[in-house]
């Protein structure tokens, strides 16, 4: 019998994929559809910024970010009307992250999904007021989405407040990634760089399903874990895609980390050395799910599909 | 007798003119220390996004909304404590978009206070990402403000969603701003730039302090429009200043608005309109402090400030 047979998914497995992919579909649908009612039309002498603003947020993508959020407070019970909002803030932090670390002088990236980032879509100006108008919202969002009782109130702020300690996590990881260039960083530093660079927002977007479902401290806890180790293992399946992957596949320029002479997971441990270690954090991650049942299968799920990714 | 002697201050006026700015200065050494107490060290490899942020507000500066804001929640009894810290946060948010609108894709601003602009200092990747950690460290500041009470968690939120309003005011003006260089803008026009680019913070900031205050809607809206016709009366005094001052007098480039064909209140009505003007906009902001005794008296000489400065 091939290896090949053996690691085949059994056909619940297959399902299960279905199920995953169906769920992260329809999710992105309503994170899509509030997104788009919640910013404003582009219109008025400052509509560029606006329509920027739409470009960087309404072109489809995983919203791994948004699915995170919603999926997790579905499991505490709360009403879609206001998860989807607090995941499309979540996906507006992201974005405006991802409009920022594309600039020329930062990763001067020209591809982003595809399509052309948003600074060479518009300019640099638009790109760089679209992204700050962006986070401005973002916090808009969480503060307006706590005004009807006393308790509602308090998860806004509490949820506010891990919001900017993922979003200042975002600004130092995309600092010591850049400082990092050119110079060759060890293990514990790469790890910490990608915690604070991607992982301090998947995190948070784990978290602010718990926050939103007022889930008990350890809960919390274990889910704020579980996105963690979530983000850590999809950040180390992202080097080992940028050094395998065909830039058509990622829908990005491939190879750059390389190219920019960056340290990553690949880079210190080889290719099968980070596909390894992404199992292992997965595996991990897995763990802080013992305590849920079988309503926690899509979370399960999602781990595998961060890791087996093509793109 | 000479017009000169005619208008020369009344030794009354000389004696509040001292005050208010003994005020000033004192209120600005407090806000300085809060900032500088809220920013982390600048250690660790992120260390030198923290030191352009901490360069960015540190600097001194007349620092007129944090004393805006620490003024107005003065005059209705909030104690120091609170006060200072959301003081801090708007000139938080202030140096942000400062630091943001010198880029070299934006205004392209190489002085700030007399002193090489954030990009300048370090580069712009630092700037550009001391400027996302300010505005995302003044939300923080905001929520984090409120945690004691219901009541204020519930001014905490209230504050932060006006904050978001100044910030996102802020984005939209400059790109007005930017899209108008080179364009002869209206006078509606370039006074809904500016009430968006400079005033929504100013009038923000004084409305700040009437929520930290608790103020009633009556009181905390004149002191909002109060807040509005002092940022409109200084944005006027600016534009008669970047004409009529040096580089020297400024602490930054001086004719530039003119150099970069930017439609200023100079260039529609003349300096000696747009005087005028900024002085009937002043007595408007005065007539707002009416219902207001003697304790509201810095908040009136600083109207008469603003119009005057030379700087």
């Amino acid at each position: 019998m091939s290896q090949t047979t053996v690691s085949a998914p059994a056909p619940d497995s297959a399902l299960r994929t279905r199920l995953l992919r169906e769920s992260m579909s329809s999710r992105a649908k309503a994170v899509e559809a509030t997104i788009d009612q919640l910013l404003p039309p582009a219109a008025g002498a400052e509509g560029r910024v606006v329509e920027a603003m739409r470009y960087a947020t309404l072109g489809g993508g995983k919203r791994l970010r948004g699915y995170l959020a919603a999926e997790v407070a579905s499991l505490f019970g709360v009403d879609p009307a206001r998860f989807n909002r607090v995941a499309a803030s979540v996906e507006m932090l992201h974005a405006y992250s991802l409009v920022h670390d594309d600039l020329p002088a930062m990763d001067d990236d020209d591809l982003r999904r595809g399509q052309p980032s948003t600074h060479r879509k518009f300019d640099e100006a638009t790109a760089i007021l679209a992204g700050d108008a962006l986070q401005t919202m973002a916090f808009e969002i969480l503060s307006d989405a706590a005004t009807h009782s006393d308790a509602a109130i308090r998860i806004g702020l509490v949820s506010a407040l891990a919001a900017a300690s993922g979003a200042a996590g975002m600004v130092g990881g995309q600092m010591i990634d850049m400082a990092g260039e050119g110079r060759a960083l060890s293990l514990p530093e790469v790890e910490r760089l990608h915690a604070l660079k991607t992982g301090c927002l998947i995190r948070y977007a784990a978290e602010s399903g718990a926050i939103l479902g007022d889930a008990d401290l350890s809960l919390r806890t274990r889910i704020a874990a579980y996105g963690h180790d979530l983000g850590a293992a999809f950040q180390i399946a992202d080097d080992v895609l940028d050094a395998t992957a065909s830039a058509e596949e990622l829908g990005k320029t491939a190879g750059k980390d390389e190219a920019a002479g960056k340290s990553t997971y690949v880079a210190l441990l080889g290719v099968e050395g980070a596909a390894r270690e992404a199992r292992r954090v997965a595996e991990r991650a897995q763990a802080y799910l013992d305590c849920f049942g079988a309503e926690a299968d899509r979370l399960r799920d999602l781990i595998q599909y961060v890791v087996d990714r093509r793109s």
